[in-house]
């Protein structure tokens, strides 16, 4: 942790900004270890979320210390703040293997996931031409969700594995993400969705190893079914990140509550519509980002739920429409809302549909605890 | 322009990258030049959407060099690079003003706007106490899209007036931005909005004058409506940034055609679901944003059109649905894809439903003549 150089209050902070709620991260967190730990699992977390190292560090706390990552910077940056296992867990191809050779041959012990015949012969001429040994895992789709070998396709998933095997690369075993989990709600429902990423990487990988081939690592997860499987026999490892803020989005599946949320931006009141009930802050969408997650769910949070300096939310506000530096501030159900109790310069926070992409609008986090920032802690973008 | 330092071939660039389609972008600011040298007024250019010095430059060039901004941040950025006019075009606050304060004190000519007698008697104060002489604009909402005091309400504007004039800011003028111009379809609606924006603007002016009041500056704009206005009578300047650009809800609005669209991602296949006939791209909406401006637009754009290395249009296949660093690309109708032609690899370009939310993804633009990449010109985001 990087401490401020001069701490501060609060509510004296520029705005918009981006702040995190230690207390609150801390015990998400914890949570997440108290969930895994009633399992024979090792927690890789996914560092997309954060792309933060002092985030990653307590997210990876009394783990292994392996970490996830969906770009090749992110495994440039993990690796020279000291991570050294990194799964990049997007399909990888040609064009991003010279990269991929570069953080190996400087200590990554950077695993790749791919599940088509054509990416793995790739693989496997690039490592015979270069002389390399990468670690690949082959991505099974669990729930139709995006990518991936259906769990039962033994033609194809022996195929790949084989080519994998035997011709230079090393095949480390299989890894799934169940993204349906993002579209179901209640705690039965994750628990089905996350039997649904286990059984599908356990098949998978019992296909292989009655092929012959090895497969050390069965490796599934998304933050829903992380916290939600009843089962995990048979898998070695759960990936997740948005956990360890949390959003709107995981509030509506029941992964948290409100109250666990965060992180959240700070604003400040610019103007008044009075006649249309409309407060006007200076956070639009490159603040809060365009993510609308919660549009199709049973609760629309517009662009975000509305709380006042301290976090709590005010009754029904939501941000109901934003323009690039300008946020409105409305009634979710079109009640005429007293705009005099919102001053202009009041601050606000408002609490994100998705933590990945609000907090992918900014360049650091605030560490708040109670009306103190005790912290910046960087954060990287890019490719 | 800063020379690309190993200039190379466009198809050999990394994915996802940020593409400018160099002639086109030239193309496009000389259709501004032209649109406006109708009539008798400067062209203050909007560079949020660039955010970029050397395009702010092409943008302002045979103009008055003035600039609008929409964050302090870019105040200071376009200071240094030489831009010394420049209008924060978002509603002050207190907790501005020190900043304000300092950019004006290293030499900027930085304007504010207002819209309240509350934030007048704030930012009269801080001149008063600070001996400084803000320029301010009051800001009129000349068709109900967002901030600003009704054109014709005498009361409010000459109370904000008399305020900001007589005691300690400068009074320079009235401002409008007709937003709801992103609204409309086709030329002679988006003529009728650019009177809108004209007529209400002049009208707040003839107020001010009328009460002995000074109003040197009438400023209009928006992209739609400076190039689609038929008479600016009674405007000193006109504000727009994204035509430098253009993007999907300008086509969609008829304010360009699809060819003029001179901004795009460039990304690769990484995989397929053959049977869904889905081709899976490297640019998620991390590399595209999340706006969706054209999803309730007759053309469902999903999160960008996609094209191929050249830039022209493949027949109807549209990112149907993002993840942070995954696309997935199928036809907009639904109908099925012969996926083999889009093998592992192969480059595409996607072009973007809104280009302030696209460029804001990304750290550098990459100026592209044809086949080849020209120089890499920096951007910067935050506040």
């Amino acid at each position: 942790m990087i401490p401020d150089p001069s701490p501060q209050a609060l509510d004296q902070l520029p705005s918009p900004s981006l702040l995190i709620e230690k207390s609150q991260m801390l015990a998400n967190v914890e949570r997440m270890r108290a969930a895994l730990a009633r399992h024979d699992v090792d927690l890789r977390p996914h560092v997309k979320t954060c792309k933060s190292p002092p985030i990653a560090r307590l997210m990876a706390e009394g783990w292994s210390g392996a970490v996830t990552v969906s770009t090749l910077r992110e495994a440039e940056e993990f690796l020279s703040a000291g991570f050294r296992d990194i799964l990049y867990a997007v399909g990888i191809t040609l064009h991003k293997l010279p990269e991929v050779e570069r953080l190996t041959r400087a200590g990554a012990d950077l695993s790749l996931i791919l599940d088509s015949l054509e990416a793995a012969e790739v693989v496997a001429a690039y490592c015979r031409e270069r002389d390399l040994r990468l670690p690949v895992l082959i991505e099974i789709d669990s729930d139709g969700h995006r990518a991936g070998v259906a769990p039962d396709d033994r033609e194809t998933l022996v195929s790949i594995g084989t080519a994998l095997h035997q011709k230079g690369p090393e095949l480390r075993g299989v890894m799934t993400h169940g993204g349906g989990s993002y579209g179901v709600v209640g705690e039965a429902a994750l628990a089905r969705h996350a039997d649904l990423e286990r059984s599908g990487a356990v098949k998978a990988a019992a296909l292989l190893r009655g092929a012959g081939l090895p497969c050390p690592v069965v490796s599934v997860g998304s933050t829903p079914t992380a916290l939600h499987a009843r089962d995990l026999t048979g898998v070695t490892e759960v990936r997740a990140g948005v956990y360890v803020f949390f959003d709107l989005v995981m509030v509506w599946l029941g992964a948290c509550a409100v109250g666990e949320v965060a992180l959240s931006v700070l604003t400040r009141v610019i103007g008044h519509q009075r006649t249309r009930g409309w407060i006007i802050v200076d956070a639009g969408w490159m603040a809060l980002s365009r993510d609308r997650g919660t549009e199709h769910q049973a609760v629309d949070q517009g662009y975000g739920l509305v709380c006042d300096i301290d976090g709590r939310p005010i009754e029904d506000l939501v941000v109901i429409s934003a323009n690039q530096e300008h946020g409105i501030i409305a009634h979710r159900g079109g009640l005429s809302l007293d705009t005099e109790r919102f001053p202009i310069g009041m601050p606000l926070r408002i609490l994100p549909n998705h933590a990945c992409a609000t907090a992918a609008q900014h360049h650091s986090y605030h560490l708040v605890e109670g009306s103190s920032v005790e912290a910046l802690l960087p954060r990287f973008g890019g490719w």
